[in-house]
């Protein structure tokens, strides 16, 4: 069987992209989504292995010596990460699992994985990122300068990615989203087994 | 303005790749199909610039010696081959443009213009090409035999094409034609002048 693809949507926040990833998993049942490891506290509601694998830091801390993560980060005195096998037991059974994540987990999965696909969102301007940043209007003044610095910053690595893909409209960035995975599946470089198989 | 694609799709004989960009160029208003020139003399309803550009030899040597094709051959006493200027400008205007060709001239191609898309067209096994070959029922054994051989030949060269789309359904290797454009659309390398306006 063909392996499946790791795909990475990735952005600056207020880029669209947990709502683009929601829409792409309601439309394609036969895709999954990485659940990140955290050692923060369960939330009321929040269900082990569902919304997050919750662990203790010594079993974090273990995992990130043995090179069990494929990105993680520390945020407010918390660890983040995503835990490699769940990720790549999905891969190798043929499924395609997406996985959102800000630009540093991107790169850092990149370097262990390179052969996923790097897909950047980006709003059809800047201007209008600020304006998606505001309306969220759950954050102060401070937090929304900080995420529009944090955005200028992180749009200096788009061209480490494979793809760019404008969310003007969330269903057409969507449909570009598909389209890669389908025409990822269709590369030659992907492909090996199959054309070794046709050359012998 | 983006400029648009050049798309090659070439395979062997029989793999089905003419029935598919009839269809490609039915179902995509915007696309157009490159015209190929030939110094073979025009039959009965065939009309320049729209079946072929009918040529003198004088002219399409003078052609060749100013490399003004993107690939060109000599079959069976005629030269065929395709015009760089044709294609070039509809691709600054932004417009996509299929070629579909045989592997040859699609090597040719690539040497020139590196920047097209090139999707090698196969039926789902080399028994199934042998059949389609046959249910032509418009070549003689040898012939047969001869493509046959040929499409051995050139199957070897898949790894030098972008994508690989097996043509089990005429439908569904169209959408996947389709995927690939849409998805080349999105990928950084193409879309660098975006990406430096968005930078700077």
């Amino acid at each position: 069987m063909a392996e499946g693809l790791l795909v990475v949507v990735s952005g600056p926040s207020g880029c669209g992209k947990g709502t683009i990833c929601k829409e792409l998993l309601k439309r394609n049942k036969d895709m999954s989504i990485s659940i990140s490891a955290t050692t923060r506290k369960p939330r009321k509601g929040e269900v082990d292995g569902e919304n997050y694998f919750f662990l203790t830091e010594e079993i974090f801390k273990s995992m990130i010596n043995k090179n069990e993560f494929l990105e993680y980060a520390h945020v407010h005195g918390n660890f983040y990460g995503t835990p490699k096998k769940f990720v790549l037991e999905k891969i190798e059974n043929g499924e395609n699992v997406f996985l959102e994540i800000d630009v540093q987990g991107a790169l850092q999965i990149k370097e262990i994985y390179p052969d996923g696909v790097f897909i950047f969102i980006l709003p059809p301007s800047m201007e209008e990122l600020k304006n998606r940043i505001i309306k969220r209007g759950t954050e102060s003044e401070d937090d929304i300068k900080r995420r529009y610095k944090n955005a200028f910053e992180e749009v200096k690595y788009i061209k480490k990615y494979d793809y760019l893909v404008i969310n003007d409209k969330v269903i057409e960035a969507v449909e570009k989203i598909e389209s890669i995975i389908s025409a990822e599946k269709c590369s030659v470089d992907r492909q090996s087994k199959l054309i070794n198989k046709i050359l012998s």
